[in-house]
């Protein structure tokens, strides 16, 4: 049984974490903290989780929880998690971290995006979570940076394409769309529930901070320097995220063709489902799943592939990738704790 | 490991069945039928359900199910349902049934609110299957009527009560709303997306089909033949009941004396989870789960007690409940494959 | 033409009653103000108001808004209203105030339910502004109360009852249920999409602020004092109110012979559709607009009545029948700005 | 006063259209029409009506009709209105066709994507009614080819840049997501409210229907034969259309020169608001009116532009733009019955 910490529980995917750790055969949660709610039960906080934990949310202290945990999860807004990721490290704990904070390699871009960088000496260890990409190095990590849901909805829909080098990397162009928990519980007019319900828009064209994230990853599949075009969108759901990706093909590949690619290249991932012709993915189909349901079409008028990539973002876009990284950290089936079907409707 | 069959596998209530039993440690799917869907892979009549399942839609054949299959679970519309479950009974299976058909222990109330019985020898056989009350006959019987989702959520609100002789019977209202998964997965005008969102309304005032039922098993709670006033209502979501229910005390007792008796009498209840004053239930805290959330408020100025009680229709409303029968049926515990945390948001 | 101001506009409130002022034939809309975004123009406030007005949201200047407007329109939370409301008189102005502080005839009532009243001496002469009940002293008023949006539901479907006496007084049962509109526009976790949205639940049982107001109109239209259970329920739509009524019959009234008595009783109101047997409102067909919906059911079996009466709460509920009031007050014809078709679907 | 009829009635484009109609000051409907609730008045098929119109519905009797109206509005499926027009025109009538029938100018290319046309010589005399592009054609017309509802919002969104020449013609991609009135009515079981709501899916990409409309309008904007690659996903909301467009510029332009540009363009159009730089559109702003609302960002690094249009599909997408259309073509001001402020929230 290995003992955990939930750094920040009390947003999205702190309750999350903790509903796929109450599942979870091989982990005990010892310990949650919430600024906001320090000494609150956790169960008050989310009376979802009524009677599945019997924890009181406390402050941060390193030593206090370093003492009870073996591996922590921190669910904090980026800045907030280097503040705190060291001191864990030091205090021997694996870390498997959910913010931005180091998943960006090079700290000049990490900067030119957020801030000033407090811990830039981990970035080079910090191994990026993405277990269909990365799973050997995940392994041996001591720290995690877990991906952002958007680059990996987007990174499991080009990965077979840019391994092969089927595409032209400079026509790439990804049209995302995310459910609200992705805009997290903090309070703001934009995300109050007549807001959202019945809108749909654009936000942040051109100029979001997971375009780093994608085009480090994507370059990294390709062996080139790749830039996208990236525009994440607002649904007036509470879960799941769509990518539509655009590319130009090199080849004339059709349909069947492409999916065969993308079936050879996810056979093993217990968590990839590449759907058969005709059929296209809804993230109505991968709720409460770490599942990433991937569709293509090969349009032969355009000459370019047109790519649909499913996630529910607060599970496989986050708390359930998390589970699955701990999962590989600690030698665990990967699939422990993530197994249950999809809840539809 | 027991094998099961879910016969009527493509309506909402299905795949609910196929969800939880997709997680069962101790359940095995050996078919599934559909009318409708006959030859296709469930996993995709539910893409959902891609993966889970190695198992095609099949007719109706008795002989052949019952060769493979240890228990039944029936969730047909009523009429259908009794044209098949005496000859799974006949066959050796048991049976969970999730029909209205053997609900109702009076056949001549049967027969005014439905149409004529065809098989009025099982009704006295068959047991109501509402653990929390009749758990005892539920671990003998051979066909389990699970009960509507309705008056799961009304029984559960006014057992302590009228089992205590705490209010007036002739004075209880019941106000509930529903999810849009109860009105089923068939073709209406009155079902579409756009006819639903945005809206709420009233239906089936007085004549709704759950009043006998919830008449029937508050009758026997409080000895004495009890009539409510009644009146479902369409909640634009997917998934939960909360029914608010009114009744005039016969003591004065105060919130939190009441409270402490709900306390008392589920405190061995694995589903139900009563909450303590100032808190009332949301549907939003029970989705994807087994639970009954119930909190109350005694209103000094009138004398009145108002419960509000909440479930997910889906779950304890319906396929949740029916595994929790089939668990008792099997002498497996009782929270086998029904543990999962709620899905929220 | 009659100027008008709008203080208090970036509110919920304050957007529809300038939507509906933007095409209101006889108003011009000369003033709005906003703490909060005082200098932004109000087409910036809500987009969807972009080339409406040219108007910038300003500070609560008394006298320079009085001397350009002859009727104010208070949308501003309870003891803010009563803050401005006197003065704004005193300069010669008329009022129709949104809020709940001269709803209440009796200053202790208002007092023990909210706080110290700052203008008692008005309350007498404020009239209550539901013109189905009031019309002819609202004519002639210099201070309007405007109805809160659940006690307007709730007196339109009791008024013919209670008028010809025809149910017991102490037997009255309020179930209501309002989109999310009814919360507001300020910044609150429980107001979140995430926290809204696929979720359901009742609140301030017993002890919700409408329920005086309520009990007021009630008491009067039945000369004796009536008290009520009212539960107020929050529904994952942004509009719309249904409230459910349940009362005893004091005679034996048939659906058909109550639902004429309530044609008769509404024959010339231009904002009340009774509906005929048979058929029950539904929140969506009442969208936008300053309808009030009416239908029933007599219970033969319990001798009760249930009605079920449903309006847009931010219209018929709020802005549009301030807009009614605006208009009697000012001698236009009362549908004037009041006539378009509900937004279906 | 002009004469309308509205044959098929009882979808939502009919009821738009009614909604629309009952408050517009020169038009009397004087017939509609529904095979499916022939005999029943209209305000019993969709309730929000009652009251405000005292019209039953008929069955297509084009004598009959055209003895009556002037003017046919027809809101039938494709093929269906091609049955009925050319008599229409015949007995005298004007027709504005809310189908796809006379959109494409040529035959080959509709029955390529549609099936045998029955009246191709009249493909010639149809005018393509987008009044943005052809206003003074529009007015001279007998037979009007309203729009269909993605292509008016991509048209409106590229037209400037394609006038001008800005945009390389091989390089458009338009990813389009719609409300679910834009399903349409009917029943199936991807229209059923649980299978949509809390869902997201593209459909049709690289096969809908309305990509040779948008191709030929696209075409004619640049003088030259267009190719795009065209995905429309369906939203969770009853009403809105959101297009966002990519294109590779020709030039270097800013996101302030562009938006100059489209200020430019579009500074005499009521209907098309553009939006400052840093601001983008939402469909809620624009809900129940015939407003375009558009947003654009250049991107420096890609050198391509991103457009963000959006309508309400039912409205400027369908029968709002017929309306305009009507006003046209009878001399009517054009804004009129048509100037209400969207409905928001």
């Amino acid at each position: 049984m290995e003992k955990v910490a939930v750094i920040g529980a009390s947003g999205y995917t702190g309750v999350e974490l903790l509903r796929l750790l109450s599942g979870h055969p091989q982990a005990e949660v010892v310990a949650v903290t919430s600024r906001q709610y320090e000494g609150m039960p956790i169960g008050r906080v989310f009376p979802s989780l009524g009677g599945y934990f019997d924890l009181v949310c406390e402050a941060v202290d390193i030593e206090s929880i370093a003492a009870r945990a073996d591996l922590i999860f921190t669910a904090l807004p980026h800045k907030s998690a280097m503040e705190v990721i060291p001191d864990f490290l030091n205090a021997g704990c694996k870390v498997v971290d959910l913010s931005a904070d180091y998943r960006l390699r090079d700290r000049q871009v990490y900067e030119s995006w957020y801030q000033t960088h407090s811990s830039p000496e981990l970035l080079a260890e910090a191994v990026y979570g993405l277990p269909e990409l990365y799973r050997s190095q995940i392994k041996k990590a001591r720290l995690v940076a877990n991906p952002g849901c958007y680059p990996t909805s987007v990174a499991l829909g080009l990965a077979p394409l840019l391994e092969g080098q089927l595409i032209a990397c400079d026509s790439i162009i990804i049209d995302s769309k995310s459910g609200t928990t992705g805009a997290g519980r903090g309070l703001k007019e934009a995300s109050l529930y007549c807001e959202v319900n019945e809108g749909f828009k654009a936000y942040g064209i051109a100029s979001h901070r997971h375009t780093p994230e994608i085009e480090q990853t994507l370059s990294q599949l390709a062996g080139e320097s790749i830039q996208v075009s990236f525009t994440p969108h607002l649904l007036p759901v509470d879960r799941g995220i769509l990518s539509t990706i655009y590319a130009s093909q090199t080849n004339d590949y059709s349909t069947a063709e492409l999916l065969d690619i993308f079936h050879k290249r996810y056979a093993d991932e217990p968590f990839v489902r590449v759907l058969p012709e005709g059929q296209l993915p809804n993230i109505a189909y991968v709720r409460g799943t770490n599942l990433c349901d991937i569709g293509l079409v090969a349009d032969e008028r355009t000459g370019r592939v047109i790519i649909v990539s499913v996630i529910d973002n607060l599970c496989k876009g986050a708390a359930g990738q998390a589970i699955q990284n701990f999962n590989l950290i600690c030698g665990i089936d990967e699939r422990c704790g993530l197994s249950a079907a999809p809840l539809f409707p």
